[in-house]
């Protein structure tokens, strides 16, 4: 067994804290696109495994836990979701998840970096499932930003894919952005987003879950750990008419079934009715 | 910033496909105890951290999420804990969490390993919390399983604090163990115990559930993401009598308040309730 990180495609946390990384079997593609450096690798644990700009992203072994829990609680608490927007997820997972819920006329995704959809397309085929060509789905390349502050469309759910606020996605997790957001969702209109690891990076959760409570009235994070991302990572569901937490198990079981939803490996109508209870530790970081 | 991994104590899984470590301040000790490696040092992000035999243990800024996971589901389902055994725990954390319950009479500590007790007394005094000299704790170095073969009490509540069992735990992740375990509980008995990481480890996770069901009716197995262990963890509620399911949030409540438990940092009532629905992907791991 080599005890030598050379072999392990690492992440090291910002302030150099804590690292962890994955062995490597094969190094696909190192380089750079438009905007981020990109890296994507063959790992023993998880398969095809993407970086940008040094942070792990999503990989083919794992990346249910983070597509399941930003898809399906906003989703299944919305009682007849058709028109969905995602702003980044370029590597179609989101969509891929959206799409399973038959209510869903059209999905847009709108992703800055065209280059992660490309390789995406040729390295991470799995995690997109087929969305890419899938015609109830829509990819654009374009700033999110920009896109929602230009469009006339009014959608049922958005759910907001970014990668972390220190790159070119920082503007996207502000208030004037939220209110943009919060100008496009129809009544029963859902926002979910991730919104940062609680235990490292507790004053970035907060200063997220701050932004959007001076946006929106009703802000509800709810947590899930994700493999790749080597922690307990947090999303927040948004919304003025819906209380995610008091919609019941059978409810939501129904709607998983009408809608054709299948193959979960993270979700379930039991997880959705605890989902919101945050431990004090998180909690504390929430109320000020 | 570092990102070299010298500066770092580092994790190595024993398959050799995840490593994750921490950034290190000062090392404090490294030496053999009479039964493991023992490795302490200061991190930046958890303070005095603890390994054994190459594997992180426990530090002072995070052994909350595993003393309070292991102890309070346990402790809390059951109506009136009086006596109380741990096998493993000798840095005291599991006692200090058990002894919040001023139901408790006698808690005993069954540690096989006196120098891990010898070395939490000097360097990890946060964890134990007060419990060496509390009056109603017993800390006794003795082999767990001798120690309780040759017990002629039955306690409420036995509490199973292990390393992983490919080290001397390993026979206390067996079935005869288990049910000898079993023939020292009281009426009302529970057993709560770490059950390995059904992420990183699903096969050792299966067959310690599947142990378990060979010497008890009813297994809970549950799961809570632990910092230090780098992973989402397991732990299992066994009990003959007790369906930890069926405890209401206002029952649970009520119970922490007359005992006296405070300042929990993860477990609530509510979290309770919904700690046993289990996403698919576990519940696969124990449908054999």
């Amino acid at each position: 067994m080599t005890k030598d990180t050379k072999d392990f495609m690492m992440e090291y946390e910002e302030e150099g804290r804590y690292c962890f990384g994955f062995k490597q079997e094969e190094l696909l593609y190192k380089g750079k696109t438009k905007y981020q450096d990109i890296e994507l690798a063959r790992t023993t644990l998880f398969g095809n495994t993407l970086k940008l700009d040094g942070f792990f992203q999503t990989s083919e072994g794992e990346e249910f836990f983070y597509h399941e829990s930003l898809t399906h609680p906003a989703l299944c608490a919305h009682p007849n979701p058709k028109r969905v927007l995602v702003i980044g997820g370029g590597d179609g997972g989101i969509a891929r998840e959206v799409l399973q819920h038959n209510t869903v006329e059209k999905v847009t995704v709108a992703e800055l970096d065209g280059g992660v959809i490309e390789f995406s397309k040729k390295y991470l085929k799995k995690i997109a499932g087929g969305s890419f060509t899938n015609k109830r789905a829509e990819f654009i390349v374009a700033d999110g930003k920009q896109y929602i502050e230009d469009s006339k469309e009014k959608f049922d759910v958005i759910l907001i894919d970014l990668t972390d606020p220190i790159g070119p996605a920082r503007p996207l997790f502000e208030v004037p952005f939220y209110k943009t957001v919060k100008a496009h969702l129809n009544k029963n209109g859902i926002v979910a987003l991730q919104s940062e690891p609680p235990i490292f990076k507790p004053k970035v959760f907060s200063w997220v879950n701050g932004n959007l409570r001076k946006a929106f009235k009703n802000v509800f994070p709810y947590i899930n750990y994700i493999p790749l991302y080597g922690t307990m990572w947090s999303f927040t569901f948004v919304s003025e008419n819906i209380d995610p937490r008091k919609l019941t198990a059978k409810i939501l079981q129904k709607r998983l079934k009408e809608r054709g939803v299948k193959n979960l490996k993270w979700y379930t109508p039991e997880i959705h009715t605890g989902l919101f209870n945050l431990p004090p530790y998180v909690q504390k970081l929430i109320k000020k």
